[in-house]
């Protein structure tokens, strides 16, 4: 720290992000990318944008947030783009949480939640999971909080139904429910149909998983209207052109060519069954999981070890060295061949 | 404003970007964008990501940062790569200032650094610049102030020399002094040459001028080691991914093609002189520019009215409503043919 930092983020401890080797040699089960590449349009129309490239970017990104609108079956404006759904996050968290209405989320989550509240000085509660790692909506009914719930939750990948989302929703009439649904293609179940019944739900997405982009940084909330000209202030006191012409021109082509992502997704779900039962024979606990990921642990075996092992043989998971999750690995759902390569690590770890 | 929107950011009042019509048929001259696309290695760089784009980009951006530090002859651990300056320039009010280290920055300058400041409650002080829109180093040393200043000036495009500049930073040894070189390939004198001599200079640059990447947001900071390292604890807690992987691939191919956009830098110059000359000649006050555009009034011509005549033409120039500068305009430098319709439409409406 220089001596000119400033007192007021002198206790931040900034996120952590998972290992992101730049030479491509490990099995990459780490940061729940995608192991298909974008469809084939998106190329082109990136293409097509580098000629362009002098031009500032639409800080409206209209024609992407009309296509997205249209996909998800709202308005546009209901909806605002980001540069990753950290920004969407970020921004959440400005616009409607203080010391009037702090923050609320689960003890187990995704770890940049209690970042985003220290930066920005919110005061936050941690409620603890559940023993078998469930959230217990009721739990989250009532107090005037600002809620933040990742469903499916990571690094678990366990999920509410839509019913138990309804439910928290509706109990919280004074605060912002942001619903983080960076994995709900894989399975959960979407809150996005609630957003015209209630006026504080925001439901926050990502290009990054389901669509293949994680490197192109592209991330949406929708809400309804009012919620969505709050997030503008922010942004536009940030950083207006927060989505560049590249991103905006991919995720056009991607929303247009949905059915690749979908079937990609019904892949990846084969796999999650395929590698959660592999687990479970060598006698694997794993939790249930509607993400692109499972999370699991072997009785009598030490998670950060079997991580060290892992990635010794070029298998790269992800552990969290956490209260609770210390035994658990968290493993990104590859390809079919990626997830064979891992088992078979596995079996190898375990037998030496 | 919703019913939830945090009494934090109430009073906040963003940023306004300059029009950005997205069906390009006017004659644009009122962002500062460069009139010329990217290299030719630029398309190329980035097709090659659009394969890659399942895959996070690299947080530290390394190649990308390697790469910038080697053209400006600095180390990479003196270097921060951001989505567009807006981004380096928020982070750094973020970090060093606050109530203790307040900010102060010229009375005319980038609009953005008042929001920036409002939106970190971060006290502000502005000082007018000169009868003849200069600013006098006198007004900014001392006083233990984190001191911000466009170098060149926006909108004015008036420069400080080397200098100046370093009787600034060196007359504040208990402030970070932030000099934004936005447009400083257009003639300025750079204070990256300073970097290893004094602790409290950060640098900050953009791609979206001489580098015509306006649209692929691409930012930098350069500064001593010790002010990067808390550059980066305020990114790691607000946005690891910053940059994406088809900006970084276009940025390192855009520094290996420098001579390009020296070139272009040339030209544009020439293009500034011509305009500058033929406003002079039809009256016009115009101020010495060392920028990518001009700053020039008419005595007894309302600058509003002359910018919505230029606009019913088919030209777009920017007006600020703001005292002092009411009656300038800002004309960004085209091409030598746009800057001919340009010097056409206003003796049209001088005419008229």
């Amino acid at each position: 720290m220089s001596s000119f930092f400033t007192k007021r983020y002198a206790a931040l401890e900034p996120y952590t992000p998972g290992e992101q080797p730049q030479d491509m040699q490990y099995v990459k089960l780490n940061t729940n990318e995608s192991p298909f590449p974008p469809s084939p349009g998106v190329a082109a129309a990136v293409a097509a944008e580098c000629a362009r490239l002098q031009l500032y970017s639409d800080p409206e990104s209209r024609k992407l947030t009309e296509k997205l609108a249209e996909v998800y079956g709202v308005k546009p404006e209901q909806v605002l783009m980001t540069n990753g759904s950290d920004e969407i996050l970020n921004f959440a968290f400005m616009a409607f949480a203080d010391e009037e209405r702090p923050l609320v989320f689960p003890d187990i989550s995704y770890g940049f939640y209690p970042v985003f509240a220290q930066l920005n000085h919110i005061p936050y509660e941690e409620i603890p999971l559940k023993e078998d790692f469930s959230i217990d909506p009721a739990d989250y009914c009532g107090g005037g909080k600002t809620v933040v719930l990742a469903n499916p939750n990571a690094p678990t990948g366990m999920s509410l139904s839509l019913q138990q989302i309804e439910q928290i929703v509706a109990g919280n009439p004074d605060g912002v429910v942001i619903v983080d649904e960076a994995y709900v293609d894989f399975g959960g179940e979407s809150a996005v149909c609630l957003v015209d019944r209630y006026e504080n739900l925001l439901v926050t997405g990502t290009f990054s998983k389901s669509r293949s982009m994680a490197g192109a940084r592209l991330g949406f909330g929708i809400g309804n209207a009012a919620l969505i000209r709050d997030l503008n202030t922010i942004k536009y006191s940030t950083n207006p052109y927060n989505v560049n012409r590249m991103t905006s021109a991919a995720g056009i082509a991607a929303l247009e060519e949905n059915e690749y992502y979908l079937a990609n997704c019904r892949v990846i779900m084969a796999n999650r069954e395929y590698t959660a039962e592999a687990l479970r024979a060598l006698g694997f606990e794993v939790l249930p999981s509607c993400a692109n990921f499972i999370f699991a642990r072997r009785p009598g075996v030490d998670g950060g070890e079997l991580y060290r092992s892992l990635k010794a043989r070029g298998i790269l998971v992800r552990h969290f060295d956490k209260p609770r999750i210390r035994d658990f690995l968290r493993i990104s759902i590859g390809t079919r061949e990626q997830m064979e390569r891992f088992v078979e690590g596995v079996k190898q770890c375990l037998e030496a």
